[in-house]
């Protein structure tokens, strides 16, 4: 999309992988994204494995202007994400004073700062600390590679934070047309007016609702104008088979 | 892990990207493979666009036994994974009478196999059909590439049909040991136990329940003994703290 700026997302955590949790930050992220004009063009879940990670984040961070990391910089021995991201800097992990004031004045009343807390305090030599005001222990950033935790209560807290300070691109609109009209009769039209519409991305997404099929059609661009025709296009051809659809969406 | 077999999960969706639909398919995929003794070792979500699809899949079935994708196999212009697939292994893509057959017979008295809908029988010349009891539009295998559609209650149903075709590793066995004790107070003890059982991956994971902080730790592994031993060793350890930990898995 014109105008737009991309961004990636390394989630870098077992627990996903084996399944047992679901992830929950990657639609977070891109929703905040996408409002300040960025667009999410690739997320990787990759296990807590330093070649891992470093391929990862290596690739993703060449081809983007941002790269958000989530996961592995707590206090236990599974939390290698610091370590990695110096390393692939070629930076040294040192005690950072900021950081560890933070902590403390969040563990008051609550926990002692011990050695494994302490870890936490530990951040690549020269990156930016990320404020975390839920639990105190700080992400960072080096260069265009932005460190988070995996916690989404915590991730969330910090990433509105640090969204304010990122570059800001044409607003992503989106707007959704969906009604009881199956996939396979209206892709033949559909599919002209995407031609007609280069500029906007039109996704169409089957559903099935009270054991009623039917057909979400998603318009995603940043030409508030193109979108609004198309949007048209899509609401006449789901009339011509008899079914008003639901609209919703920006700019409507 | 000894015995693990490895695969990939390629997700190739706008809409996930969007942070307009939460994908379900990951955790899905990832318990049955596990279950088979198969290990997914990264997931990467793609846009629908055919650069990206080819570099991801490309990369990671040089590395994994098994790589599966979802989504954009549908009658619609965005589905256009079966092209790119078949472009990457330098196949024509060609009406396939069995998969024809398969969507006539899912037609019947519910919409007609119009020319869109016909698209979904068009498949890479030599690919293996994945059966699909839903809807009749079938995925297809080409090597060890397993194409299969995006939406989940159709998805699950045409993996639950291959799964039992894919070879078999050693079962991966999980144990979990929670309970009201932070993370950082048994760090340490923690690494410690890690390191006697190498075999064995070790996970932390902080919560928050009723306002009250606490751990999960979770051991993955294939030999039974090993985990068993180790989860004998943290819940020692979460006793320690006063804390009778909640214990639940396989080979508890």
């Amino acid at each position: 999309m014109k105008g737009t700026i991309h961004a990636a997302l390394v989630i870098i955590g077992d627990e996903i992988l084996s399944g047992r949790t679901q992830d929950r930050n990657a639609a977070y992220i891109a929703g905040k994204l996408n409002a300040r004009g960025i667009a999410l063009r690739e997320i990787r879940v990759v296990p807590d494995v330093e070649e891992a990670i470093i391929e990862a984040v290596g690739a993703l961070r060449a081809r983007n202007r941002y790269v958000f990391t989530t996961g592995g910089i707590g206090p236990t021995h599974d939390d290698i994400t610091t370590a990695t991201i110096a390393k692939m800097f070629g930076r040294a992990v040192v005690r950072n004073a900021e950081a560890e004031a933070a902590l403390a004045r969040h563990m008051i009343g609550r926990a002692t700062l011990n050695a494994a807390r302490l870890r936490m305090a530990d951040i690549p030599e020269g990156a930016e600390l990320l404020e975390n005001p839920v639990s105190g222990a700080p992400g960072f950033r080096l260069e265009n590679v932005y460190v988070l935790p995996g916690v989404p209560r915590i991730m969330q807290v910090m990433f509105d934070c640090l969204v304010e300070g990122l570059e800001q691109g044409l607003p992503i609109l989106s707007v959704t047309a969906g009604g009881y009209v199956r996939e396979g009769e209206i892709a033949d039209v559909l599919a002209e007016i995407q031609d007609r519409y280069p500029e906007t991305a039109i996704g169409s997404y089957p559903f099935l609702e009270d054991g009623r099929p039917g057909t979400r059609v998603v318009l995603r661009g940043t030409n508030a104008r193109a979108l609004r025709d198309g949007l048209s296009e899509t609401v006449a051809l789901f009339r011509t088979h008899g079914e008003e659809p639901d609209v919703s969406g920006d700019a409507v």
